[in-house]
């Protein structure tokens, strides 16, 4: 926590896109002096050290020599709990680490206090992706103008949030600060659900019917076609506000049937307005 | 229906973005060699006769000489019908009446046999738009590329059909038959239906949560942005296919709740993965 940007050197954890354009950024950038990969698969650490991407990697927490101030997990939702309590297990004191899952309160949760180590954990989650997956499909640029929300809990000290916020502004991201809850609703309603939404729409779309699937079907189902396993583990993770959200939107649907079933253009109308309403305010 | 494309005289009812489009369209590619707009508001229509997209207007069918041989009714959804009738009733015998509408089956019915007019009316839906509306964003290219479904029924005479088909292929469309009713349930899955849901998933999001609507948010609710009164005249106009697939909609997203409220991955990979068949497969 004391290193300067300059003098600083990042670990991340999982070197997949995001890890991945984490570490091209930060080298683009000039935040990191060193880049070190921590992952279980050697070859592919090997790989992206041989690409320049990272300078140096780790492929046995238990042996190796803690040289890092700032770790950046990107392992899999469902992961980084534990990966983050490893890491933390052979970092040295002063240590910060943060995530960059696309949900925020059982990872913090799970994580808890890391006190007695001497090391802080702040959530983060960055806005950004791609349908591509692993580090040949990293951009330095990935987080130009993205959204990251950084979620301090009761165990966060606010110098650790401040330097987490200025490592993502470091990389060209725009930071909100949330609750990880506040953070998890807020995701359920922007991307999870919209997400099952999408699927559902495509899913119930006849093979004959395709003919006549025009721009708007293509743009509403458009992130349907997103890796069914990483959204397993995404609303599995958010399970909670993924399903008061779906309730939400189960209820305006039956709103809408209602008014389609009687016939009353006055109440359709409301309903379609207060959804013309929400996305013209975008 | 013996003129030649080229001696054609072209009688379009309701001089909007569409109505304006297939004048122009027609104009472009000489299919016409006259082309007469009828409507109510002789203000509009002396306009579009100074800019060029008409050559002559009719603001009162009873007192008109009805040189046309080919009509497109383009008028709001909800006021096809009455209006081939009308345009019918004044029509010299031979005359083929086609429609712009976006829903078939009411329309059709309604305007049943007008065989003792001596007069055939065959459905058209050309599958083109914009958010923007009147005869000036009329555009000569709206229909290039785009699908227009033409849905014969038990009264039209399979020459009408024909004439009808190569109309909109001359105008650049690819053309599709099916019946009315299969045109509805494919218009209500592929169109309605995702226009419902996308109003639906913008209405649930609260304006704090904004900031977190990113790509993914903005793509699936793009078309909630349309008009609400056109799309109160579509969605009852269509009520029964609407509603059906609104039925099957709402079963799937009960499949995705249940999926989640138990944390079966397995049958939540399985519904995620049908919604991306089906949209992998556009």
């Amino acid at each position: 926590m004391t290193a300067t940007p300059t003098d600083r050197v990042l670990a991340i954890m999982g070197v997949g896109l995001l890890g991945g354009s984490v570490a091209a950024a930060a080298k683009a950038r000039g935040v990191a002096r060193r880049v070190i990969g921590i992952g279980r698969n050697a070859e592919r650490l090997k790989a992206s050290v041989a690409c320049g991407l990272i300078d140096d990697y780790v492929a046995d927490l238990q042996a190796c020599d803690p040289t890092w101030d700032l770790v950046v997990v990107g392992t899999p939702v469902d992961r980084i709990a534990t990966d983050v309590r490893d890491i933390a297990a052979v970092s040295r004191p002063g240590t910060l680490i943060t995530d960059v899952g696309s949900v925020k309160a059982p990872i913090c949760r799970d994580v808890g206090s890391l006190r007695e180590r001497q090391v802080q954990f702040v959530g983060s989650h960055p806005m950004a992706g791609s349908e591509k997956r692993g580090f040949e499909a990293s951009r330095p640029d990935l987080f130009v103008g993205r959204v990251t929300v950084v979620t301090p809990d009761e165990h966060s000290n606010s110098d650790a949030v401040d330097v987490i916020r200025r490592f993502w502004e470091s990389l060209g991201s725009m930071v909100v600060t949330m609750s990880a809850d506040a953070h998890d609703r807020a995701v359920a309603a922007t991307s999870h659900v919209p997400h099952v939404a999408a699927a559902a729409v495509a899913a119930i779309l006849r093979p004959e019917q395709r003919p006549l699937a025009a721009t708007g079907f293509r743009d509403t189902t458009r992130i349907a076609a997103g890796d069914p396993d990483l959204w397993v583990a995404i609303l599995l993770s958010n399970a909670e506000a993924v399903l008061s959200s779906l309730g939400d939107l189960t209820q305006s649907l039956q709103s809408f049937e209602s008014a389609i079933r009687s016939g009353d253009a006055t109440q359709l109308k409301t309903l379609l307005q207060a959804g013309k309403t929400s996305r013209d305010a975008l």
